[in-house]
C-alpha cells in the first residue's frame, strides 16, 4: 500500500492518502492536547499505544458485529482504514460520573449513573464542541435519521461489550468518546479507542489509567498508557 | 376559595395554598430578573399581562386537548390552578435561532431552524440550569419514561397550535419555555405562557415584543407586554 499525500493533520493523528481511493492511512502521534487545545504536550510512546490498542479493539469489535473502519496494522503507529465521511457529531457514552458530566450535573466524580448516558457533541472547534441533542442534529441536518438511529444502537452495544472486556482486565470503563462516519453509505465506527478517548480506572485502586493523568498533571502518564495496552492485549 | 399560606415565592410568581389541597393560587408579580438572576428590575403591569395572557392561552389549549393546570382567573393577577408536582426539567421549543441557541450553535439570530428543536434543561439554580438530554433524565430519574414521552408529544403539539395562533395575530413565535408536572399521576402543562417565557417578534417589523426588551435594555418594555396581551386576547 503506497502512502501518498497528507489529507488531514489533527491534534493526535495524521491521515494519509493511499493509491486506493477507498483506503487511507491513520498515523498516531505522541502529541497531546487538552482543555480545548489550551494545554499541549507530548506523551512519549502514546502514538504506538493508541494505534496498537485501537487495532486490537477494532478487531474484537468486528467479531462482535460492530462494523468499523479498521483494515490492518501497517506499522506500530500506522493503520490502514476505510475512508470515512466522518459525521460532525461526537458520541460520548458515560457509565460513571467524571469530567464535564460530574461538573455539569453537580455529581461527585466516581458516582455510577443509574443507566448509561449517551451524549452528542457538535464537532465545531470554533464553538468549543457544544452539547446537542437529536433535534439539533435533525434541524442542522448533521446526520440522516436512519444513520443516527444506527449510531445510537452501535454506541450502546459498544459500551456493553467494551465494559465487559474491561471488567475482565480489572478496569472500570468510566466513559468514552466515539466517532462514526459513512463509507459508501454504510455507517462505520471510526477514529480510535484509546486512553486518549476513554476514561479507564483500575478496578481495585481507582487509579486513573488514561489521559486525565496528562490533563491533571498526575504524573506517570507514559506508564499508565503502557499498562493499559498491556492489559488490553490480553483481552 | 380561601387564600391561605404562601407555599412558594419565585422570581416572578407566588403560589398560595387554598382550603382545597388539590388547588393553589398562582399570583403574578411585576418583578423581572434575567441572566441567572444577576439582572433585576420591575416591569410595571407585567403581572397582569402575564396572568391574563396565560389564562387566555391555557383556556385555548384546553380546547385543543392540551391538559393544563389552569382552573379560573380570580383577579387580574391571580389564577386558581391545579396543584402540580413540577418535574425538575424545563422544556424549550425553538423555531427560529435566538438567544442561547444562536450563540451555542453559531447561528445568526433570526435564522429559521429547518425543523423545530426541543431542548431539556435541568432546573437547578446552583448548576445554572444545564442542558440535558433524555439519557440524563433517565439516569438521574428526573421523570418516568411514559411521562417524558407525553411531555415531548405535548410540547410539539403546543408549538404547532401556538405558532398557528400567533401567525393570526401577526406574531412570529421564535421560541418558548414550558414546565410540566404531575397532578394525581396525570401529566399537565403548568407555569405560564407569556412574554416572560416566550420570544415573540412582530411578523412585519421583527420588533421584539417580549422579555428580551428588558434583558437587552431595548426600552418600551411595558408597551411591548401590553401590545402582546392586546393581540393575544383577539385569538
Amino acid at each position: 500500500m503506497q502512502k501518498k499525500e497528507k489529507l488531514y493533520e489533527g491534534k493526535a493523528k495524521i491521515v494519509w492518502a493511499t493509491d486506493d481511493p477507498d483506503l487511507v492511512i491513520q498515523e498516531f502521534k505522541d502529541d497531546a492536547t487538552a482543555f480545548d487545545g489550551t494545554k499541549r504536550g507530548t506523551i512519549s510512546g502514546k502514538g504506538e499505544v493508541n494505534c496498537r490498542m485501537s487495532a486490537h479493539l477494532f478487531t474484537k469489535l468486528t467479531a462482535a458485529y460492530i462494523p468499523n473502519h479498521f483494515v490492518e496494522l501497517l506499522s506500530p503507529r500506522e493503520m490502514l482504514i476505510k475512508r470515512l465521511k466522518i459525521f460532525p457529531v461526537e458520541v460520548v457514552m458515560r457509565n460513571i460520573a467524571a469530567g464535564s458530566l460530574a461538573k455539569r450535573l453537580g455529581l461527585e466524580e466516581g458516582v455510577p449513573m443509574a443507566k448509561p448516558v449517551l451524549e452528542f457533541y457538535y464537532k465545531r472547534d470554533d464553538l468549543h464542541d457544544p452539547m446537542i441533542n437529536e433535534f439539533h442534529i435533525a434541524a442542522l441536518n448533521l446526520m440522516e435519521k436512519p444513520d443516527l438511529t444506527l449510531v445510537k444502537r452501535y454506541a450502546i452495544k459498544i459500551n456493553s461489550v467494551l465494559s465487559r472486556w474491561m471488567r475482565k482486565i480489572k478496569i472500570r470503563l468510566i466513559d468514552f468518546k466515539l466517532e462514526f462516519g459513512s463509507h459508501h453509505g454504510v455507517v462505520l465506527l471510526g477514529d480510535e479507542i484509546s486512553p486518549d478517548t476513554c476514561r479507564f480506572w483500575d478496578a481495585r485502586t481507582n487509579e486513573k489509567l488514561d489521559k486525565d493523568r496528562f490533563r491533571r498533571d498526575l504524573g506517570g502518564v507514559e506508564q499508565a498508557y503502557e499498562e493499559m495496552l498491556k492489559r488490553v492485549l490480553t483481552i
